[in-house]
């Protein structure tokens, strides 16, 4: 178990008058290569742990989460059920903290997901789980947090203090555990997910965070929109909410992420000449989703982009998904700036939200 | 098993061009005590077919839907984990549909929901969790269709055919369904269900559907905003999302369904005087989550304006959810009416929507 490591020095603070709006964001994402390759190099030893401490037999999973943490969650669902070969799902923390829900957990792998490992909610929901049988893996920031006691194995994600109201660094690091947590469930498929390809994703994010002009056009040419939809399926589906949760904390705009199976299920009607979609390619299965939700756009006259950076060397969808989060914090960032909006301290939030 | 109903003759069709807009949906919405009433009368006999079914010992239990069918999904997680004593959660059907993703789902109860029984990745997914050890209860309107003959238990919702696209009393006939299968998966506490209660539903539905006016009144107030959110928590959450879907789909507002809990996540910084949130508030225990939102909503000056329809009759959360729906129903339709939408059939929305 490691952990967390102090901020480097040269970050700027919030407090800072002199710091440029956006700065401290910014730093912070420049961090992501060595976070990650940090990262990389201990998923192995993860791994292991991992493996100790699962139920025999395993008979399910449950991830819990808030916030930017759920996003990574759901992405977790997507690999956790297929890498275990059992159900996995998320876990609605209100049925203990307000229904006094007394749910049997034995046989069940519970993966907590929290940056600051202070969530009340989260913290009073895998208490009771782990009393009730699970084994539990805590994903979090803060290694002496009260989530961590409650962990049979911690994976720190080691990012340094995050400062920033809208996380970033320690996001790619709970997507890329979750990813390392999966691997030593079972097998995934080789287009999904391997250790080789997580080894290149320093580098590819590196790139990532260099490569701002689509960024720049395009937080340019949809600054008056109030209103967007990011849309994305399966694993480019847990991006498109992480994408647009940062779209909202850092700009005020009111973006929405969605499934594109849910979008066409209802919500496709509240579109039009004036909201416009961002599609979410990660590659894979779904990549014909997206085109066929672009036809129908095009059809309909709904202003669109489609996103898909530059990530020539990674072959794994989940290393292109994690790659291409890194691009959509580059493209809210700019959007908040774009829009007069300081991403560093958006009005109405705190680093910490304490839902009970 | 009991077969769909036909409708009755004096339903107005959309095909009518002597129809008023929306008269349509109020004769399906008007429909809805005598459906709820039938199906109440039936559930004591569902409820012996579900325990029937169950796999012994039930180690967990999956829901899967899409659209309006997700959203009596998420009301059924709510009441399936607290009743089973089991986890449970939500399926994503593009694990198998698109990551082919072979899922040992014996021991566990799968609730397929779906108004038409036809959306393919619906019933893609539930052939495959049953070739996989699943018992599967469905809750379909259509009897006869692809998914009822996938399912070890069918519950036919007999609410007869519906015409208008945004689906009314199918929708309040898959809540009930959920609740009584809850009740048969085990005891739940006596403010959350209990069949005395339910059978008090459809004459409590028959008031909310005459009580129109705090629905008039809203709807002239906010007409005017074109986005808004929809809040609630637990139970009363789950109504939060059908709610803000109905008004996607009647009036074209980009409506947001979310959960006080993940809203204070980040959503709630891209709030401000011009997006207005609409809080559910059902009773029990989430009542006070409702009221410290509104606190805060009041403190930034955010508009708002409550949910809590009269429903002095009826004792449990559950019952009081499926009113609020009907409540919500109304003011979406007035909503619609009120922008100049025909909320029968929205501009870019067909009846089923085959999602693969």
């Amino acid at each position: 178990m490691t952990s967390a490591t102090p901020s480097t020095p040269s970050t700027p603070t919030a407090d800072d008058p002199t710091t440029a709006p956006g700065a401290v964001m910014a730093a912070e994402m420049a961090e992501q290569p060595d976070v990650l390759g940090r990262l990389v190099a201990r998923l192995p030893e993860l791994g292991e742990a991992v493996r100790g401490a699962l139920p025999t037999p395993l008979l399910g999973s449950t991830l819990i989460a808030r916030g930017s943490s759920d996003n990574a969650a759901v992405f977790g669902r997507y690999l956790f059920e297929p890498a275990s070969g059992r159900p996995a799902g998320l876990a609605a923390p209100s049925l203990v903290t307000r229904y006094g829900a007394r749910t049997d957990y034995s046989g069940y792998l519970v993966t907590a997901l929290s940056q600051s490992g202070r969530t009340p909610e989260i913290v009073t929901a895998v208490r009771a789980a782990r009393e009730r049988g699970a084994r539990v893996v805590a994903i979090t920031n803060e290694a002496d947090s009260l989530l961590a006691a409650e962990a049979d194995v911690l994976v720190a994600t080691d990012a340094g203090t995050e400062i920033a109201v809208p996380a970033t660094k320690t996001v790619t690091a709970q997507l890329l555990a979750v990813v390392g947590i999966a691997l030593a469930l079972g097998p995934l498929p080789p287009t999904v997910a391997d250790l080789a390809d997580l080894a290149e994703l320093p580098d590819a994010v590196r790139r990532v965070l260099a490569d701002t002009d689509a960024c720049e056009t395009l937080a340019a040419d949809w600054a008056h929109h109030d209103r967007l939809v990011v849309a994305g399926r399966g694993l480019g589906g847990a991006v498109a909410l992480e994408g647009a949760l940062k779209i909202r904390e850092t700009s005020g705009v009111f973006a929405e992420g969605i499934s594109v199976a849910d979008l066409l299920h209802g919500p496709i009607a509240a579109l039009g000449a004036r909201v416009p979609v961002l599609l979410i390619d990660v590659g894979g299965p779904t990549t014909p989703d997206i085109g066929a939700l672009r036809e129908r756009l095009v059809a309909d006259g709904v202003p669109h982009a489609t996103v898909a950076p530059e990530l020539g060397g990674l072959r794994t969808e989940a290393a292109r998904a994690i790659a291409t989060t890194v691009h959509l914090q580059n493209l809210a960032r700019m959007f908040a700036l774009r829009r007069g909006a300081n991403p560093d301290a958006p009005a109405g939030l705190a680093k910490v939200t304490p839902t009970t």
